[in-house]
């Protein structure tokens, strides 16, 4: 990818590494002393530490096996990455992270769930088998500075995922779906059979539609009208599969550094490359986006649990607080109303009524805490502030950024 | 589609009529006294004549307006059809049938479903508002021996088709869909939005899949990246929409006599439009082959008729027939078993039991009739040596149409 990379690739790189900053802070000086005082974690998620905002955005390479996920890779970085196979047979047999480092090393899986730096902890609960299949290849590269890729062992067909692996293979896919920024999918245009195998992995992916691309790759082996036929196929049972009305993009092409070997293409095929190329560059601003939007969006639900809480904790009576609590759980539709009317806050701010019931049916009584205005206040002015303020630091399509920011503010308006 | 028609079309022609004038012979005799004799058409459908089996295979020309349809039929001719009229409005407001002839001429609708030639006659339930737009163009034409072709209003998006047209549409589609031998569908590459109305309008051809070709017309209008990206999400939603597990078959290209707009593609829309012209080449014959199928199948429905019926006459006692006759219905499963086993007929040609049980509520007990084993000893002697002599007689590709044919036979085995 390096002659596609943008010059202003450093600058924008120290950008995005002052934005993370600017990000950790009002986190921890105006979101999470509030969440810590009503209790956010036993309600929502947990308490966030910096390398929650550290993670660098990820691009994950998923296909069944020898559809070139690996040889793609090298195509990108332009370099074999530490530990590197390429072959025809199932080659690439692990999880690999592929980051940027100054020395080149191979990092075990073992070893990366406990460092502080990556955001990998919670992975151990995939098991020991897992976590030996589980690895980091750590390597200096221009396209891996504010960029990680996650190269992964090829689905097989015909096999059950797990019991031949030993561990959750569409579970460990989840996880990642859920948290990389995109989701490579490899097609091979020279022997396109989906396997049931592969369709259970794209179900994995549910939910994150938005972030799944195609790439129908060795493109250039077949001829122009069988390369028509592929397509076709491939798009008929990817809709059906995916079910969405959007189209997933997908490039058409041969990603690796050999010449083509059907020539009819070549304007498109290296028009899709381009296209993709910008894509996957495009990545670090899209992730930083969404880490403004994630934050924007706990502001408001932090904010929102914050006069919930504070409302329940002065409806307490002296004696009688375990009684009063279990009128205020069957009230809570209503009580949820009247919060409404009294703070402003829009109705889809608040959370699921059930969900809410539930939580507070083992909520210690004691944590129970005050309004703090003040807090609250601090925290608005910060969201009118200094949240901009960050958003216009990031770099590039600076107006694109700004409008994907308007929309998720003005959504929940 | 003139010149790439085959030079032994004449004779094929010769061909297709001595093996229908053969399958109505054949009916006459064998098949349809036997049916009268045990009341068939009370049970299944009505006896055939002599236009049911002389209605020439057709092909379907639908899609959304201006398409393509009507300049599509242009170009296969070679030549204008009678009341032709092309545009970038919505022109074809009429359900034209395209046919042979010596004369030119025009036959409106109210005088075609009269015509005893023509297979029309139910359309008559379709109403007056929908033969006002039905008619069909004579043409003296090559093509159009042994094929006819049939032109549809565009699908108007946004519109109640029914209510706008003042006849039920999608019924009309459906009845066409149903008779006609291929269903050819197409699509603007340069303004293409499937909508809901034309979605409505493919699952009205559901269960005649097998017959549906696609064609993603006007392709030379766009460019080859943009082609890719239009192909791609008419396949993702139509795989959607027919949810078949098989592909339809696309055909890409530019269907009219103009120069293509972009020559990118030049060498892959010649060749699609080959394997088109080819593809509805093939129609009389396949057409044949369907209809010798159909008389084969029918041929055995009619003799396990005949064996139900007579077993039934049999059982019947001189006094309390209509109390028998309700113990035989509630028997009806174990008869069928019995049946099975003394006459050899294999379960799956029986009919549906709860359905026959229903017909013989209301069946009139006199007209039962007792065996006639010389009538089935001939129709079996007739299976077994003048189907396979018609079959033998249609041309071309002759081991495919017996392959089709004896795949036909085996499944009911
Ligand atoms: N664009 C391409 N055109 C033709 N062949 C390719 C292309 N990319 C990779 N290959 C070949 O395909 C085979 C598989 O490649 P590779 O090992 O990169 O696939 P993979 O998806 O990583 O497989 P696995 O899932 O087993 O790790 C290799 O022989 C490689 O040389
Ligand atoms: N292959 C083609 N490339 C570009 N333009 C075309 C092509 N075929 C037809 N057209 C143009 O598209 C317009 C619509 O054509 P036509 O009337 O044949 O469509 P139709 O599907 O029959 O429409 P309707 O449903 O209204 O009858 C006309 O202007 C025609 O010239
Ligand atoms: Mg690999
Ligand atoms: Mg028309």
């Amino acid at each position: 990818m390096l002659r596609w990379m943008k010059k202003s690739n450093q600058n924008d790189s120290d950008a995005y590494t002052s934005t993370i900053d600017g990000m950790k802070k009002v986190y921890k000086k105006f979101v999470r002393p509030l969440e810590e005082l009503y209790r956010y974690q036993e309600f929502y998620s947990p308490l966030l530490t910096d390398s929650d905002f550290d993670a660098p955005p990820t691009v994950m390479l998923l296909g069944q096996y020898s559809t070139g996920k690996t040889t793609f890779i090298k195509y990108l970085l332009e370099t074999d990455y530490p530990g590197l196979r390429i072959g025809p047979e199932p080659t690439t047999d692990k999880f690999v992270a592929i980051m940027h480092g100054e020395q080149d090393q191979i990092i075990p899986g073992n070893a990366l769930v406990v460092d502080q730096r990556h955001p990998y902890k919670v992975l151990t609960r995939f098991g020991n088998n897992f976590l030996q299949r589980f690895e980091a290849a750590v390597i200096r590269n221009p396209v891996l500075q504010g960029l990680n890729l996650l190269d992964t062992p090829g689905v097989l067909a015909g096999a059950k995922q797990t019991v031949n692996r030993g561990y959750d293979f569409t579970g460990v896919v989840k996880w990642f779906a859920d948290r990389v920024d995109m989701i490579v999918m490899l097609f091979d245009a020279h022997k396109l059979d989906i396997s049931d195998e592969f369709s259970q992995t794209i179900l994995a992916c549910k939910g994150n539609d938005t972030k799944i691309r195609i790439v129908l790759n060795k493109a250039d082996k077949v001829t122009n009208q069988q390369l028509m036929r592929v397509y076709g196929a491939l798009m008929w049972s990817l809709g059906k599969v995916l079910g969405t009305p959007e189209v997933a993009r997908v490039y058409i092409g041969s990603f690796w550094d050999q010449p083509y070997t059907n020539d009819d293409n070549r304007k498109l095929f290296e028009m899709e490359e381009e296209d993709l190329f910008k894509d996957i560059q495009s990545v670090p601003r899209g992730s930083i986006v969404r880490k403004l939007n994630d934050l924007v969006k706990r502001c408001r639900i932090a904010k929102t649990h914050a006069y919930i809480m504070s409302h329940i904790k002065n409806e307490m009576p002296v004696f009688g607080k375990e009684a009063k609590m279990k009128q205020i759980i069957a009230n809570l539709p209503k009580i949820f109303q009247q919060l409404e009317q009294t703070t402003g806050i829009p109705a889809g701010d608040f959370p699921n009524v059930e969900e809410f019931q539930e939580k507070l049916k083992t909520f210690d009584i004691t944590k129970l805490a005050k309004l703090n205005q003040g807090m609250i206040d601090a925290l608005d002015k910060m969201i009118a502030t200094e949240l901009p303020r960050l958003m216009a630091q990031v770099p590039q399509d600076q107006e694109l950024a700004n409008d994907d920011y308007m929309m998720s503010v003005r959504k929940r308006e």
